[in-house]
């Protein structure tokens, strides 16, 4: 094809660097598709870290060797972070929020797909150290934010379903008691969604006793894959000791006052 | 702040613009990003859209007036559209898939970030016409399909529930029946998650016939919503008679051999 204009190249090459956070793409794939030199790409590659630096909007992380490449890495700078935070609490504060029973809607919030590609972005960000090889999640909310985080590090996403479902084949079933109300449940994740092994980092939406991620990290045990990380949008205050340890909350949930119609939610960066 | 350099603009304005698709951003706003005029930034978003169009990476709209800006439209081209339907098919075509009773395992593939934010896009594409206020499926395998349609979209995603759910406060709920099991099921939607008078986009996984989605336009009248399209990843190809008229299908199933081990699958674009 025809040379390609610097300026364009850089649209292009950011446009889809950032459509894929994670994924390597090797330097002799956008050679062809742009019919330039490596070294002009390095040099464009220098120019897109460096502006996307300077606006916390992320960095490329280049890998050398054969199997090398770039990839885009989605880490917002620290500001960015903490004002989504204050912004999703404050949301979450709205006292019409308040479901009899002191529940909180959340729902609106977690399935608005602009905050949770930030969240998933945040999660990558504080939690990308643990290098998992899949995203894990229990149906059904716990899904927007698990996904985006998938989608964040380039995952997969492994969906642990309540009862089990005779449209995925064969499945490992647990039964565990959920934390807070004590009643008996069934989870089960499909035989062939998961290899043996692997790596999990666990993500959800709530996290109050910890019953549902206890659950989870039973069920994983069962299917011979080993939990990194336990990461959660919003986690109660109380009780102070959830049934996992080194759970990673964005949100700590101090008190629902359906009386007094006040709601105490808290970033926990 | 210093005035920045233009490729370093073009960068941070690519990412940002390719990072919601769909929102409109005043030039009022980079401006002040930027610490650079109008016109000049007006000159940039040409130069972006025309290197978006020139590798069908998708395009860049322009709003006039006070309430105007600048949208990034993720429309991919009509060959990246094609390729990628072939390879979903080649993948369900997989024999390994067959579950007995003649199902298809698809959840790898619904719950594959990458993957589902494409379709996103491609629904985006062809059903943008419509004009939607909100995206609606059922959980939960629709939900990253709908979810990152939503996302291409910059619009809510409202879920139905199967059942109702106490977190969720006060609900609409119906029966309808599975149009090829023929079982009797609830399917419910939080009063406040949707404005009456809004218009709804159905998106789902996959269709048989269509009892689902027939159930999802029947609780949408019954919330006072108008449901204006459904678009579904699948449908089979038997029955040809649908529940609900004027779906748009990205793949269509053929025909699944469980003895044979066959299955057949193609691409409905």
């Amino acid at each position: 094809m025809n040379k390609v204009r610097r300026v364009e190249r850089i649209v292009a090459l950011t446009k889809i660097l950032v459509d894929m956070p994670g994924r390597l793409f090797s330097l002799g794939y956008f050679s062809e598709l742009f019919g330039a030199a490596k070294s002009t790409l390095s040099e464009d590659m220098a120019a897109i870290k460096a502006a996307m630096q300077q606006f916390g909007l992320g960095t490329l992380e280049t890998v050398a060797g054969a199997a090398g490449g770039v990839r885009f890495v989605p880490v917002r700078a620290e500001r960015a972070v903490n004002c989504l935070l204050q912004d999703l609490a404050a949301r979450l504060a709205e006292p019409e929020r308040i479901i009899p029973g002191g529940f909180l809607y959340m729902t609106d919030i977690l399935f608005n797909p602009a905050l949770m590609v930030q969240v998933g972005e945040i999660f990558r960000r504080q939690l990308g150290r643990l290098e998992p090889d899949y995203i894990m999640t229990v149906e059904t909310k716990g899904i927007p934010p698990a996904l985006m985080t998938a989608r964040a590090f380039d995952l997969p996403l492994v969906i642990v379903r309540q009862g089990s479902k005779v449209t995925e084949g064969p499945a490992v079933s647990i039964n565990y008691v959920t934390g807070s109300s004590k009643r008996i449940q069934t989870m089960s994740l499909p035989r062939r969604a998961i290899q043996a092994g692997a790596k999990v980092l666990v993500i959800d939406d709530f996290m109050k006793a910890g019953g549902t991620a206890r659950g989870m990290n039973d069920l994983a045990r069962e299917v011979g894959v080993e939990v990194v990380g336990t990461g959660v949008l919003v986690a109660t205050a109380e009780p102070a000791e959830k049934l996992v340890q080194d759970y990673f909350a964005l949100l700590i949930l101090h008190s629902v006052d359906q009386y007094a119609k006040t709601i105490d939610i808290r970033p926990a960066l």
